[in-house]
């Protein structure tokens, strides 16, 4: 296991490789432009975390139909032998702009924009749509609960109810950026260097015969990373248990890290544990709670007065629960130069190579995003999305976990708080440029090619 | 990519190594077993389909510290050197009982239950509940899109908004277990040999100058295979241009496949469609519809009377939207001999080594399960837990894609009808059996050691 594993190009939908032989046989050889945005239907973020870039990089500069993917091709009696050839030689040769990993983004905003040969673009739909919704999304809803947290450290606990293995993977990756401070995924530890955490399980202290001689055990073979697992059979006698071994550890030079609950009121337990321990001059032991946490469920046991230091994070936010995929497209938006809208209703797609702008105040603090034309120039503004790709090659070496997680932090905080609460809907405010708007309605001016007159779903212009 | 993609032992919580190195130390090397169910507190589902168990069987055949891993552990500081020594060799020699991929199960009943020593049996953990949690959760999620289809065949749309690349893969394959017909997934086409459907995006028609020209032109290049996506601009505009290029097809003698729909109200449309397809003779081509469709959305336009022939299943079965997670757990259940159970609220453990006994009427229709002990016999019943795994190595190869799949639709064919609806929410009779009732109430009567007098939650046996 590697940091990336390569899927290669049949990790897509077969529809992309009919529309491919059809775009062949017709000579359809020209570029296009695909635009991949989040539409929010939904509305249950109003923010995104872009993740997921360097996936998709690395896939589209290895991706190669290897001979037995050819053969499979062949068995299906579907493609012409020309076709067939023409896969053999494929490669990527295109630009990509995309928002770099870390950075916050709205929705309909480009995140990534792809212009190729037609047949290039299409092909890739299906991977990147993928790889950026998916950690995007886990990305999101990681920083909504480091939001809720409000400080207190945040560890992943997610892998084993993630959606398969991937996921399990790229969750660890994607809460580090947004903030986490540890996994307790070994493998991705091993992978992306990211700080590992976990102690013990229930099963443990029942391998034992007693709670007293399970926490006296570990002790004895972590005595400086020790944290016990205080409600395998009663809380308050548990955290009794916890003080004798840590004392005992004390009185060797040793201190007790941390206890952790994993089940009952928490905010109510945190509270009596917290006195128990300091009632016993354990003042220094900190407490870490699990089960069931998502930014509601912390938010909700911090406003309870909970006195718990640190949250494991497990499940809801492996697989962001209450919105477990994200409504992300990749929308055709310029062929052979001219540019191309949707209109169906709540649908709008917006033609042509763009660019989002973001206008910042004093002390960097985000004012407005502007989505504009890729060429135009809005004075005071960043320009978000960074060319990473041309003729198919990198721009430059990707950013290391570090500097990505470093760029979320930043642009956190450059978000005002209104923004972030998950109640209160403020919505950022996003424009579109004067220019971009213009493009748009020359493009729905765009002779219509429809018969009946009614007014069509998409325009080419 | 392969059938099965390694993870390695490292694919686990760090907390599974911390306690290995506890018992370890303590030399506590006796055999364990953990029993792996579904608790159901979420009452979302009923039944479950079993599925995942050939990942798991493949990775602990496979499961090695590599000399990388050993060094990744090392550098930690965390583990004595003795303990990584031990990790070296380590391999896994254990037994295991499992329900077959593709078998109809229920909650609380065992699905697969492993006996090992001790570290092995818990290092495993992560593996296995990220396995069989995922894919059961799926199969079972398709098997009710099955259940409200009716007969009408469904294809696998999930890939591209799948939670990361493995569970796109994964998606493919416990579908067509729960009779999914094809998928759009051309990996897991390759990889599993489940036939492959697709064939237009509306990002094809608008690449043309019109759709007449689109489907023209694809007619071209699959006079065999044509499907044309008719929503792109105008529904009936596009049923019109369908006919054309329909008849013009059959004048060249090809026929026209089908039609897709992918928008608006699919049982008014459907029928719509449906007249001007039979109006212009072609009664034979086939309505396919995608977009939004889970077993409710399904249940839904059928029973408002839609003509529709497949249905593409994509996003929100591919994530089990309505429940993206199982309460899937793994629990000690005896270790040196000694049963254990749990008593917590709503979380009873069943103590011991267990079986499945499913007890079927006339024709083979299941009449109810009772879980017993595992040495018990029940007459006039069928064990569904089979070894699988004994002294670390398979007992027999696992069935192949085809054989599970048929197991699934004998199985599901032969559970009641009422069991199966969505809204009714009859229960299937599941009981435990005389002896396993006695084992644990001698369980529970263990002697306590709290010293409280309170009740314990877990007990030793």
């Amino acid at each position: 296991m590697t940091k990336h594993h390569y899927m290669g190009p049949l990790f897509t939908d077969f529809y992309e490789l009919t529309m491919a032989a059809g775009y062949f046989k017709q000579h359809m050889v020209e570029k296009a432009t695909f635009s991949v945005f989040i539409r929010n239907h939904t509305a249950k973020r109003d923010y995104f975390v872009a993740a997921g870039l360097e996936d998709v990089l690395h896939e589209l500069k290895n991706s190669r139909f290897s001979e037995s993917d050819i053969r499979y091709l062949q068995t299906s009696g579907l493609f012409p032998e020309k076709f067939l050839e023409y896969l053999k030689k494929f490669r990527f040769s295109g630009e990509i702009f995309a928002i770099p990993e870390g950075t916050i983004f709205f929705p309909d905003e480009p995140l990534l924009e792809i212009t190729a040969p037609l047949i290039q673009a299409q092909l890739f739909e299906t991977f990147i749509l993928n790889a950026l919704g998916f950690q995007t999304m886990i990305a999101t809803k990681a920083a909504r609960c480091i939001h809720a947290a409000d400080g207190r450290p945040l560890i992943d606990f997610a892998l084993r109810r993630a959606q398969g293995t991937d996921a399990g993977i790229k969750v660890a990756r994607s809460t580090y950026i947004a903030g986490f401070q540890a996994t307790s995924n070994v493998l991705a530890g091993k992978i992306f260097d990211i700080p590992l955490s976990g102690t013990m399980a229930h099963s443990y202290v029942t391998a034992f015969d007693n709670e007293h001689q399970a926490f006296s055990a570990y002790a004895r073979t972590f005595p400086k990373n020790s944290v016990f697992l205080i409600d395998t059979y009663d809380v308050i006698e548990g955290t009794r248990n916890a003080v004798r071994v840590g004392l005992e550890m004390q009185s060797r030079g040793d201190f007790l890290v941390g206890v952790r609950l994993d089940s009952g009121d928490m905010a109510d337990l945190s509270c009596r544990v917290r006195r128990i321990l300091d009632d016993a001059g354990l003042d220094y032991v900190k407490i870490f709670a699990s089960s069931g946490f998502d930014e509601f469920k912390i938010a909700d046991v911090i406003q309870r007065g909970a006195k718990i230091d640190a949250f494991g994070v497990g499940t809801k936010m492996g697989v962001s629960a209450d919105a477990p995929y994200l409504d992300i497209v990749y929308k055709m938006v310029r062929f052979r130069d001219k540019n191309i809208r949707k209109l169906s209703p709540g649908k709008v797609t917006l033609a042509g190579r763009k660019q989002v702008f973001r206008r910042t105040g004093p002390g960097g603090c985000c004012l407005e995003d502007v989505i504009g034309t890729r060429e135009e120039h809005i004075p005071g503004s960043t320009p978000l999305l960074k060319k990473v790709v041309e003729n198919g090659r990198l721009v430059r070496p990707g950013p290391s976990l570090p500097v990505i997680r470093e760029n979320f932090r930043r642009n956190f905080a450059d978000l005002d708080e209104k923004y972030k609460a998950s109640g209160l809907r403020a919505l950022f405010p996003i424009r579109l440029s004067t220019r971009l708007k213009a493009l748009q309605d020359q493009t729905a001016a765009a002779p219509a090619r429809r018969r009946d007159g009614k007014q069509e779903k998409y325009h080419n212009g």
